[in-house]
């Protein structure tokens, strides 16, 4: 028998649709010319990249002319704040982000306050992991340049208040930023009714290729080129432009747009046949983030008394590849930053599971993980000694 | 008839090769996974990253831990001078370079002038397009933190005497840092023979997928990361590891190595060929760069009294894709940066050609060429007011 193969970490990277590789391949192989070039070869690669714009333009509402292609959503994020930062540094030098943002965001803003003479402050969040509105309206300074704060959160799933965020911003004539990276192609999106300056979005995270992203700058914002070189977009992102991986997003992100409904409808469905499904069959299970404002495709547990590293060790031995936490962060024995921000205590943080669901995930998926989830968690448990002590406590009552 | 299509314009991008390829097919379908993710897909994933990191590394004959994987050429050298001068902004401010650089190089030279207090000296070069050592040593102080100087020019195909420049940063303990764009797999290169500290390479310019390319960091050279976020390549360069770009670059670096010999002599012919071909054929035509320390593939013409891009239309209307410089620098009506320090006048360095060959260029191609390039160059000069001038000149004489 062949070994299952359940993919439920969607929101690490997702794969490329057969629709999208179609489309990539004549720019892998006949068509490879480089896109700044002069001759024919060029001109075939010139017209595919500015199809490619309009398509990912049309996904967010911004014209094409406010999109460019960078080599993801962390290059972005990098762009965006470090861009900013150093073209407004004679106007201040305060920046406000959340404890939640991915690290794509946080350890920017750490290497510009340790090297560069930045200050920032990082929000806290409410136990939904929600940015409360009153606090950053406080943390405003005269010094404040950027505001940066993720559309959708990576590993809860949670959908920040955007729009408000954003007419924050424009009263106080302050650039938003927002790394969309989990967001712009999975949910609506439409930058010019959110005020919306700068957003980072990705590619792998909606079926298309790896190793390709872009930055919506909204026209007349102000910030510096983030990769020097050639006069690739319009001079300001230089290097070889990534033709065959610009197509490929280009046609994912169309795919979005006229799946967008379908899709949030789909994934909302089966995520709560899971998340029910879980609560039903296993005690002691939180679900972490945002019931309401929350990614359709995102679930995540915490399981009291086991370790998150337990379960993603069985989960993967029946075929089943799930995440504890950002794939970003792997190989760190720390707990999520995010879990801790919305207050989990340190051993609950330990135990999470994040299951992400996405276009091609059956509702037979999604019963072989209600079927398979609570024998592993109780055999997790069965070997535990936090489990142990707190049953016989509750028995002794 | 279906038009021909002859690609002569290898230095800008080459063409996917199908062993690469075939390589890279697995991972944009089956063997998507991230490779920070702890499970099966994941696991899959992190093997052919490692595969491909030992590879690259063999091409230039560093550790694999020394290669770090890059989105390309451009964001190579950006890394390696920020992340340089950042980091060594204590010790000093002063970058020694030359004129000839390319632009990801030269802006970002500019930019750190310009916008954080850096000083840069742009060397001269000889009329082979070859720096001078001793003007080299001349121009270094106490405040110099780098030394960055391109292996081989990418319009004129001139190759540095790097081993010497690597023992003159050695000696007066400068970090040294080389643009090996178009030259890692081209030509052969021992990155420890040469002293070399850092090292900017692509994947598009050997018959590997765009989008890709790699620095390599000597292991123990002081430098900030450039992208920072995740903990991808071992926490230096964050961002989802492009694996099927990053699988391909691997498999066309083994190839580059493989088949090195034979490159060389082949395309070394082929360049004799051409340039013998053309000389004997089109008078008042100057071949640009040195006979000796050339890339294999590289061919640069000037033809007097006419300008470049004339060339380039008629050529392209023949079929034949060349250029008249980097492609980089399209758009721009400026002569060649290149052309103007190796001492040529502006109205010579207007009327070049660049015409690279490479793996599928055959002697048939060529003697096609060295057929069309004449009638071409004639048309155009009997549409030359100068040409007219000159000849009416010379019939008097």
């Amino acid at each position: 028998m062949e070994k299952r193969r359940l993919y439920m970490d969607y929101s690490a990277t997702t794969p490329v649709k057969k629709e999208v590789l179609d489309e990539m391949m004549p720019y892998l192989t006949d068509y490879f010319g480089n896109a700044s070039s002069f001759h024919t070869f060029g001109r075939e690669a010139k017209a595919a990249l500015d199809k490619a714009r309009g398509q990912v333009a049309n996904l967010i509402n911004a014209k094409p002319n406010e999109i460019y292609f960078t080599a993801g959503g962390t290059e972005s994020d990098n762009w965006a704040i470090e861009g900013v930062a150093f073209s407004n540094k004679h106007k201040g030098n305060h920046i406000i982000t959340s404890k939640i943002e991915h690290h794509g965001i946080l350890h920017v803003c750490e290497y510009l306050e340790k090297y560069h003479g930045f200050e920032v402050t990082y929000l806290d969040v409410d136990a939904e992991g929600r940015v409360k509105l009153d606090e950053l309206e406080k943390a405003i300074k005269d010094t404040t340049i950027l505001i940066t704060i993720m559309f959708a959160n990576n590993e809860i799933g949670t959908i920040q208040p955007i729009k408000e965020i954003g007419e924050i911003a424009k009263k106080h004539n302050i650039i938003f930023h927002t790394d969309a990276v989990q967001a712009a192609g999975n949910i609506n999106i439409d930058v010019k009714e959110l005020n919306i300056d700068l957003m980072s979005m990705s590619s792998h995270k909606i079926y298309g290729p790896k190793g390709i992203g872009a930055l919506y700058i909204k026209t007349g914002t102000k910030l510096h080129s983030f990769v020097h070189g050639g006069a690739q977009e319009r001079r300001r992102r230089a290097g070889t432009e990534n033709i065959p991986a610009i197509v490929g997003y280009g046609k994912a992100a169309e795919m979005a747009k006229e799946n967008m409904d379908n899709h949030i409808e789909r994934l909302t469905a089966l995520r709560k046949r899971l998340i029910d499904g879980i609560l039903e069959n296993i005690p002691y299970t939180r679900v972490n983030g945002s019931m309401e404002h929350r990614l359709p495709g995102n679930v995540n547990f915490s399981f009291e008394f086991i370790e998150g590293e337990g379960i993603l060790l069985m989960l993967d031995m029946l075929g089943i590849a799930a995440s504890s936490g950002s794939a970003c962060t792997s190989g760190s024995l720390d707990p999520s930053h995010v879990l801790m921000a919305i207050g989990l205590p340190h051993e609950i943080a330990h135990g999470s599971l994040r299951l992400s669901i996405g276009d091609f995930t059956t509702e037979e998926d999604i019963d072989y993980i209600i079927e398979q989830l609570p024998k592993v968690i109780e055999r997790l448990r069965s070997m535990s000694p936090l489990y142990d002590k707190f049953i016989k406590e509750n028995k002794d009552k």
